[in-house]
């Protein structure tokens, strides 16, 4: 793994924009101008005072990282505040804070005069290690998750590793299963660098530890983004381990956190893809052994299938009634593939289920 | 002018799409199925009831072209429609109206599910010669107009020449003012062949010499929107009168078409030009020459100066005190320039507008 370079570009639609670590407050101290406007978690803000001591007031708005910032309602609040406070053609909006604001506030920037620029300074590991990139954006709408949203980049993205030293545990273990499903998107070197690095307890890595994992995630999800931005084909892999992923937090009625439900997903799709022939049993237990050093079944104890099946169903990439799962032909070889929602796969859900209620803790 | 071509692509970030000419009612009858969706704008439904007739009504939704579609409301109540409908990702949504349904309906087709896919059938002059091509989209927000928006082509945009049938002449005049400002920036002779075929009276113009120019128009256009799609450079030369024109409707309070504050924006582009020393009076003279065959003044008569300063103030694309107006070195040849908002326009202005005044009508 190429942990040492500090600055990468990503090519958009929108053109190039840069990723470089640098000290969050330098960067609002020193760029953030009258013309500027910044959008804060006030979660990172109580954590991190110096933050918001960085920016005078009247530049910043306060906003709780939760379902109703990511709303139509919860943009439109955002949306008053920039123009209502004057945010011109020549003004950055900056954003700091996890994949919730992110989501909400560079939906606002996407749709604002048709796109004004913005920075993000990821404060979470999903953020720092997955979401930053890839010009996504999303809300929900009428009980939906995430339905409405566009692509849209950033001008530039600050990642500082010291937002992670405060992290809550379950936000680090979260995020670690996101970072999971790239490494086995990128191979087994990376797998296995990733397990070694995790060892026996994921709790003892330091933030330079997570912030450099979270890198190299980056540099594998890149040229997915790069070659396919809008998500039609070859980008459709980084789906791996999401799909039964997003079915598990809306069975769970969304208590469990999403990289969790990651690792869970990528775990099932490993098994999933052994039922079917396509993966060595060998390699179906070398993704399980990792995944289990984030999870241990606890939070799958509650679930009902018929939920967890409810949940596909409303895959928002289904069509007619089939979902696209990413499948594993080896560690680094993941394969597109359309199944039905049928018995077979209720089937494979409910033996996969047992199996994790049936396992000591 | 080659008015023959029947079809032609355009290139944008989204991919290809294509502009071609067919009777709205075969596509209507032969392409939309099950899972597509119609939105149709209810005063087109009116004049050509065949179109409402030639989909099921489950799967058609009637639309009011005012402003209050053009808003968050507006499109909202489309998407809830859109996805209460059960619009899946495989389905694709059509859209049959002028600019204003156009502007709501593809900013919703933009944000679903980050792009649904969509057809767009114009039915106004201003929206074959001019809207249907350039992916952009606009809604108005707190009282300011195209705050909001986005960048998303529709899949394939059919012309039928029939719609311009039952158009009102107002509606033709103002088509006519859009179409004018490309004319101008093609060069002498697509302007003089342009004022050659409106001859003394452009109401004696057919739907198939309206269309044979708005296909023109888009010709012009095409190049343009494809070298610089997100409107930060080349593009912007296609504000030809329209910084001048979106003041003139603020200051008539909306009263005036479009179009038609276009055509006297081109004339006060060439003024200011030719006042500047820019462009020759003799090529001011024809410029505005060719605007007095669509407008007589009339409209002017009531507007205030100070108004009309204000007007240009709330320009969305003014940075600091300054707006971008698109001037003529010669017929063909526009000039971005930066131009300050202070006494030199103001007393330009007031001349401008005491000239109009002062001619015989």
């Amino acid at each position: 793994m190429n942990l040492k370079r500090g600055a990468f570009c990503v090519v958009s639609h929108r053109g190039r924009y840069s990723v470089r670590r640098a000290a969050a407050l330098d960067v609002l101290r020193e760029e953030l101008c009258d013309a500027d406007r910044l959008i804060l978690d006030a979660a990172v803000s109580r954590r991190h005072p110096a933050v918001a001591e960085a920016v005078p007031p009247q530049r910043t708005l306060h906003v709780t990282a939760d379902e109703n910032l990511k709303s139509l309602e919860g943009v439109e609040r955002l949306l008053a505040w920039l123009l209502g406070g004057g945010l011109d053609r020549g003004g950055t909006l900056y954003v700091v804070g996890g994949g919730t604001v992110q989501d909400a506030a560079s939906f606002a920037a996407a749709i604002l005069h048709r796109g004004c620029q913005w920075v993000f300074i990821p404060t979470t590991l999903l953020a720092q290690g997955d979401s930053c990139i890839g010009s996504k954006s999303s809300i929900n709408y009428a009980g939906y998750k995430n339905q409405l949203g566009a692509f849209y980049p950033p001008r530039e993205i600050i990642i500082d590793a010291g937002f992670l030293q405060t992290l809550h545990a379950d936000e680090v273990r979260s995020g670690l299963g996101e970072l999971l499903h790239y490494m086995l998107l990128a191979g087994p070197k990376d797998l296995h660098d990733f397990a070694a690095r995790i060892g026996d307890d994921w709790q003892q890595l330091t933030p330079t530890q997570l912030s450099s994992l979270a890198f190299r995630a980056l540099e594998v999800k890149r040229p997915y983004v790069e070659a396919d931005e809008f998500d039609s084909a070859a980008r459709r892999h980084l789906n791996l381990g999401h799909t039964f992923g997003h079915a598990l937090e809306y069975a769970s009625q969304g208590a469990m956190p999403h990289g969790v439900a990651v690792a869970y997903g990528v775990d099932m799709a490993a098994a999933y893809s052994a039922e079917s022939g396509l993966l060595r049993q060998g390699r179906r237990h070398e993704v399980g052994a990792v995944a289990r050093k984030l999870v241990n079944g606890t939070e799958l104890k509650s679930l009902l299938v018929a939920d967890v099946i409810r949940g596909l169903g409303r895959d928002k990439k289904r069509v007619n009634n089939e979902v696209e799962f990413i499948l594993l032909e080896d560690i680094g070889r993941p394969l597109r593939q359309r199944v039905p929602l049928d018995e077979k796969l209720s089937s494979f859900m409910d033996r996969y289920l047992s199996e994790w209620r049936d396992a000591p803790a």
